[in-house]
């Protein structure tokens, strides 16, 4: 007999974060793990934030240990502010509504926005995480093809017309898993059919900043100003987990003025606002320009890791696999006809090299044959490596 | 013409939290605030904390930057479940979910367990950000009678056999606002009841630790063990805001293990976790043993400024005011009978002195003549002056 549990159908049903649950075995020894998008430790300025917190007057701790508004602290919003319109979007900074990680976002959206049943557009493959807070929101999510390119602006705007949806959730820079970056004309044309069909975009924007060579094309956000009627219609959403450091737990919201109230109603029975502590740090650690220094460092090193990811990929697996070489972030989306990811997988552990494998980051039909390698925790050698050995277990599947 | 909102109905029809909407009054020059619950800035113990973060080892504080898990790091687990050890409530590290303020367990709690409709019980008066989150939830919620000892077990139990509701939720320690404290009989009663009808007890106690000269009775938590069948009944809810720092944004929760997974879940797809640095930051406070060092000198205070306060009523409003003298806590819980509190409120500002009039902490019909005053953040003289203005504003409304 099931012992009764007072916990509602929704999470009494639900699945556990696959990743998240991978991560048990991140933590065997001598582990490669290219599972988790978890940017590098000896990659941040530790050094620098600690400093941060040393050189605080006295007077001026004191006060980040105090309460604070649900926004954020103004010191922070000025510099979310001033780092959104660097990107390409003026906004104020009481525009900016700050988050405990982006993600947070994602979730104070679907609260506030979503009433069971309606409908949401992602891509496939899109963001485990925005998945299940769409579906704890009783929505019903519908997914979106997909190329090299990005989403396929046709498929979207069939979807439009079919199922009338509620909003888009799109990672358009360097996606999370696919690695691929939407070009500004399919922004464009996004945007136009957004605004035509009254479908909200919800760009998630966390890996703009992680570009190689090329900065990505404008944030739909940036553009909505230049499409008719798309004003009100893009939220977007940004971190500084991947860039700066996630344990900080800090992020952004923009959009309109009556979406982000809405979330600050959610936010205040929630956690309230975020850290006031790990927000004046931060504050203070861009104020000094600390931040923009960094960043030129940290593109160089993912750049050349990912290099020596997709070396390894066409060296040990080049007859058989199938990928887009990313131009930023932290991911390379990938295909082997034919295998079973999951079960590949399980072989991979064995011998100390770990994935995710593609079925979390599909809404409906997962392609088992896809999975998703992060190059951004491991260097150069962990990462020839580590593909060595996934083409070792690859043998015996 | 109103404008299209994609806002759903629960979230566009709320209104602010009623307290933090008079936050813009407490800045006024010279304004003596006895609204907030906040902890008195002057008796944190900033130098000790920032000495911890000065103190960290390089590798430390750089780890201490990196995600981390859902359930939180096992260092602050491990000093959280001491701490509740020593309160009343043995538990393991591995029982303790540690929460980004203890208010958001409320938040997960109204998400995992309540469907829309199910009935919730609350105290009349109750926490405001509480009645919030779970009418985010789609719960129907009712009040019920407190006396001078809290929670009255009659009406308890009425509504239990009227209602059949899913939860109770309860502060029952130097309750907010009211300031009371549930007598050790009735919380045995109440758990009895709880059993024999089903309904979970959400204990949520920020304040128990800020007892003046004795300790309150043991946790609803702590006596489940006591009470045949409430083992699975009741979730423990607590918060290092009040003792500590609310700008570290760390509470924690005990309960069934279903339920904290449930929360867990939720937890994962909105902050996924507390921030790792003032985590560790915290721990390591813990660890050393500068809390419970600490927190004589913030009770000693804290009796200090209540005595002020109530002595101060007793001389100014003694003929008309009604209200029990807490043994704890922040609050004063009054009633001036004849009185419109949102009325004299105004009047109170014009002379620079605040308070949060009554209605916003009942589910159900308000009582306009009652009020919460804050002793927590203002010194002797300043709660002296604050009410002989209070006294003043009076005679004009």
């Amino acid at each position: 007999m099931r012992t009764y549990s007072f916990v509602n159908e929704r999470y009494a049903s639900a699945p556990g974060s696959p990743i998240r649950e991978l991560k048990q075995f991140s933590e065997l020894p001598g582990m490669i793990s290219l599972a988790g998008g978890y940017p590098a430790p000896e990659l941040m300025d530790a050094g620098g934030l600690q400093q941060i917190f040393s050189r605080f007057a006295s007077a001026e701790f004191g006060r980040a240990l105090e309460y604070g508004g649900t926004e954020g602290a103004m010191a922070l919003r000025v510099e979310l502010a001033r780092l959104s319109s660097a990107r390409d979007m003026a906004v104020e900074p009481a525009d900016v509504l700050t988050l405990s990680g982006s993600q947070q976002g994602i979730d104070l959206l679907a609260r506030t926005l979503l009433s069971p049943g309606e409908r949401v557009l992602v891509e496939a493959p899109t963001y485990p995480a925005a998945l299940s807070a769409f579906r704890f929101a009783g929505a019903s999510i519908h997914q979106i093809a997909t190329d090299d390119e990005g989403l396929v602006i046709d498929a979207f705007e069939a979807a439009l017309l079919r199922l009338k949806p509620k909003l888009l959730y799109i990672v358009p820079s360097f996606g999370n898993p696919s690695g691929r970056t939407l070009g500004e004309a399919r922004r464009r044309a996004l945007l136009a059919l957004a605004v035509r069909h009254r479908c909200l975009v919800v760009e998630d924007d966390p890996y703009g900043e992680l570009y190689f060579d090329q900065a990505p094309p404008p944030s739909l956000y940036g553009l909505r100003q230049a499409v008719d009627g798309a004003e009100r219609m893009v939220i977007y959403l940004s971190s500084l987990s991947k860039t700066l450091a996630p344990g900080l737990r800090l992020g952004w919201m923009l959009g309109p003025a009556d979406v982000r109230r809405a979330c600050v109603l959610a936010k205040q029975t929630d956690d309230m606002h975020a850290s006031t502590l790990t927000q004046a740090a931060a504050a203070a650690y861009l104020k000094q320009g600390l931040f923009l220094e960094h960043l030129p460092q940290l593109r160089r090193a993912y750049a050349a890791r990912a290099q020596a990811l997709v070396r390894a990929l066409r060296e040990h697996l080049g007859e058989r696999i199938r990928f887009t070489e990313p131009g930023g972030g932290m991911f390379v989306w990938a295909r082997l006809p034919g295998v079973d990811s999951t079960q590949w997988l399980k072989s991979a552990i064995e011998r100390r090299v770990m994935f995710v494998p593609g079925a979390a980051f599909f809404a409906q039909a997962p392609d088992p044959a896809c999975f998703r390698l992060s190059f951004a925790s491991q260097d150069e050698a962990g990462l020839a490596l580590g593909v060595t050995r996934l083409a070792e277990a690859l043998r015996s599947v």
